[in-house]
């Protein structure tokens, strides 16, 4: 129940331990091609370029920002937590200027602020974080697309934590770069980033003037492997591949929109719950991620002695706060397969009775009684 | 059998079918203390700085290049197959200008061709291939890391096909940087590179002018992750490394020295049947490698349909040839589990039955005569 990896289910973790096949035999091609199907699906995109990077979720950031950028280049990056941070990092290290837009932590990016990023430049992509994992913030996406394409400049998208949570509607929201992670809402173990390329994006890439400086992640050279002509490129990691395939058909067997409104559901039972307690969760209200629940820390507890007890007395791990936030939220993730009332259940008890014991007058009664579903 | 993945023992399959525990789960914690201690052993090292890179192998040649490289430092790379070519290209996509030593494909890099790529040049590092995977060719390092210290560079070495096929010293040869991938001799499913950085490295990384290229990379934050800090950096693909665990742990067991003489036996017992049968090895004689074994294919044979027919007839996957070799070898791999007695009969048997069926005159029975274990 932290910030992820989710629970993984069963036979996910079992897909991984069939006999490797090797990165170009027929049959794991065929596997390639029903992954990218079913990527599509998952993100909502006709997009060709859809697979699995072989890295884990950053790789996958690494990826879009690589292939878009080359010295020089503006970009604007929304931040308002550790990832639109580590964005602005990634892209100035792909020789990007970077015009950064900051909102406090816990809050969204907002479309007025996209408006003053844009002003008096001529970034060719702006990138924002959906569902930042830091904060529990969830940024609405539509208007600020539609003003980063009416300023011609491509849209990057950070859906790590997004995918398979809540809606992400690539197609619809006109987003021309995204990448996410197995290890959040896919229930799948982290190793593999999912990435998806329009195909604006797709001809940024191959139209540079500049080698991408990553080979390992060069579009243009895993084309050749994810595409038609199956050219080796790298190994590609077959058994996080079988995890992954399991995965989606898991997400797809559940459906899209019955998986949305579980992880709503249990988000809005751990709220009741909590608010029941007398405690308040940290994110903007209105814009609360359903998958990643940011509890503020009242004064006077030691968050990490909470956390602690609670992975060492109940077996179950938390996330502590990052950056300016250390110290003052717990991080509760409700990802995937974790995602179910149980879980929460056993969260708020063994939470409020740690709370109690540390000295907290919560009242841990009221939150049970409230912890129900609908 | 072919140039890996190699066959997983079922203890290591089985291992990722474990529940996934977080990346700063205390038990995480104290796993990768043991990995890192393990790869300490197999690559016969003392550096601090040996672990497993999130990614596959050409994701840790990336990670040696990226991190020991800064715009306009010269390097001077062996070239005598495809992955002294990806060494220069992902060297040049760094920034650097690579100063070639070619030899033709099949043949090693002597130490008289460094001694001339290093004439008149004052390269930060020089870059080899211990065992060329796309060749069958293993280059002696020993001479060539001295010459390469005394003109005062970082040695750096491709081990991703040698490690724990054959002797891979890391510190007896004084090699600075070395990579390598889990799904050769290591016998795991790729999906992570073994890296190892000297104390020499490791201070030129942390005294850069520049910062790396690559955030995902970055030695100097991930430093902070696999060392003593515990910083997160990204999250750890969990599964891939319970694998590589119990992978070490097998080798460990067996013991180098004998899974060394291991590899070997199966390569002469492939070697005596092979040139029983008339036909020949690629690679230059006294430098084939043991784990990867370049055969010729005779005059009018298409090399395609005999490795066809010997997977959907026999379920036995061979490579073919790259680059200038595509349609001149086949590359049977005996590689970690993969390389066992009962497995080189098995092939020879099958090999020789449809090289027979094409309209080779090759003597099949002298080849199973000759198959024997000395």
């Amino acid at each position: 129940m932290g910030p992820g990896p989710s629970d993984v289910p069963a036979s996910v973790l079992l897909s991984m331990a069939r006999p490797v096949l090797g990165h170009l035999d027929p049959v794991f091609v065929s596997m390639m091609e029903e992954l990218k199907g079913m990527l599509r699906e998952v993100f909502h995109t006709a997009n060709e370029m859809t697979f699995p990077v072989s890295g884990t979720g950053s790789a996958g950031m690494e990826f879009c920002f690589a292939n878009l950028i080359e010295p020089g280049d503006e970009v604007v990056i929304g931040i308002n937590g550790v990832f639109g941070m580590r964005m602005a990092e990634v892209a100035s290290r792909c020789g990007a200027k970077v015009i950064k837009v900051e909102s406090p932590w816990g809050t969204i990016i907002t479309p007025q602020q996209i408006v003053a990023g844009l002003e008096g430049h001529n970034p060719k992509l702006v990138a924002i974080v959906h569902a930042e994992t830091s904060t529990g913030a969830l940024t609405p996406v539509e208007e600020i697309s539609r003003l980063v394409h009416d300023a011609g400049a491509l849209f990057v998208l950070d859906t790590v934590t997004s995918l398979a949570g809540c809606p992400v509607l690539v197609d619809a929201w006109g987003v021309d770069a995204v990448y996410s992670g197995t290890q959040k809402c896919l229930s799948c173990p982290p190793g593999l980033s999912p990435v998806s390329l329009s195909a604006r994006a797709l001809e940024v890439a191959s139209r540079r003037k500049t080698k991408v400086q990553s080979w390992y992640l060069d579009v243009n050279l895993l084309a050749a492997y994810w595409g038609q002509d199956r050219v080796y490129h790298h190994t590609a990691p077959i058994s996080m591949n079988y995890a992954l395939h399991e995965a989606l058909r898991l997400v797809l067997e559940e459906g899209l929109e019955a998986r949305w409104q579980r992880h709503a559901k249990s988000h809005r039972m751990l709220k009741r719950a909590i608010e029941a307690m007398g405690l308040s969760f940290a994110a903007q209200t209105g814009h609360q991620l359903w998958q990643l629940n940011a509890i503020s820390v009242p004064l006077g507890i030691d968050e990490a002695v909470v956390r602690r007890r609670l992975l060492v007395e109940d077996g179950i791990e938390i996330g502590a706060g990052l950056g300016p936030l250390k110290g003052k939220i717990w991080r509760v993730g409700l990802m995937g397969a974790t995602s179910t009332e149980e879980n929460v259940r056993r969260f708020v008890a063994a939470f409020g009775r740690i709370l109690k014991g540390t000295g907290s007058d919560c009242d841990v009664e009221a939150a049970l009684s409230a912890c129900t579903s609908e």
